[in-house]
């Protein structure tokens, strides 16, 4: 959900989309998502546009942008107004089941960071 | 470069590699770089190498994992043990010549974001 704190414009079509977001005021926080996905979808496609479309309706949620290889490898970074949001999206129902079959079916292994933004700048 | 602060382990074979650090002690940084490439290579490719090369004998640097998918979208991020080092980085020359030929020619548009990182996990 934008707050009005951010300007959003998508840049990317295919898979999820990069988004750039200009700044106006505020501290913000990013999660980056690396991933390795096992070989075949087994459910997966569906259960990430689910789970990307739940974050969207989180208090707190800012955007997401992701990309994703033909090898499986993947980078996906959210954005939010707080720790407090992150840890609350974290918890959610729908998203600690994906979680959890997300260990057990879709990824080799990955890698999560919370992180503050301290500055950005964009071309 | 490698610290010994952190352990340092390849996930993903093609292009360039998805990095999985196990943290030890201290805080670190983190830049992400979400960019759209322009289309065709244009000398993009060993650029891009050389600029690796360089970011991994400057002082400061941890690691970095990266992903551009087939339309051309990617999100690299680097890790740096403090903000001086990403600095020292932005203005090395070889890389402030790559930086203005990104601009000129390589990129459509990309955002940087510099992050402390606060916490990770992995599985």
């Amino acid at each position: 959900m934008m707050t009005g704190v951010y300007s959003y414009q998508k840049i990317v079509g295919k898979g999820r989309s990069l988004i750039h977001m200009t700044q106006r005021s505020g501290s913000y926080y990013a999660v980056i998502f690396s991933s390795q996905r096992t070989e075949g979808d087994k459910g997966y496609g569906v259960t990430a546009d689910e789970i990307e479309e739940l974050a969207k309706q989180q208090p707190g949620f800012i955007g997401v942008e992701g990309v994703r290889d033909a090898s499986g490898a993947g980078i996906t970074v959210s954005y939010w107004e707080s720790l407090e949001a992150i840890a609350a999206w974290k918890q959610n129902p729908a998203h600690r089941l994906a979680q959890s079959k997300g260990k057990e079916v879709w990824y080799e292994r990955y890698q999560v960071r919370v992180c503050k933004v301290e500055r950005e700048y964009s071309f």
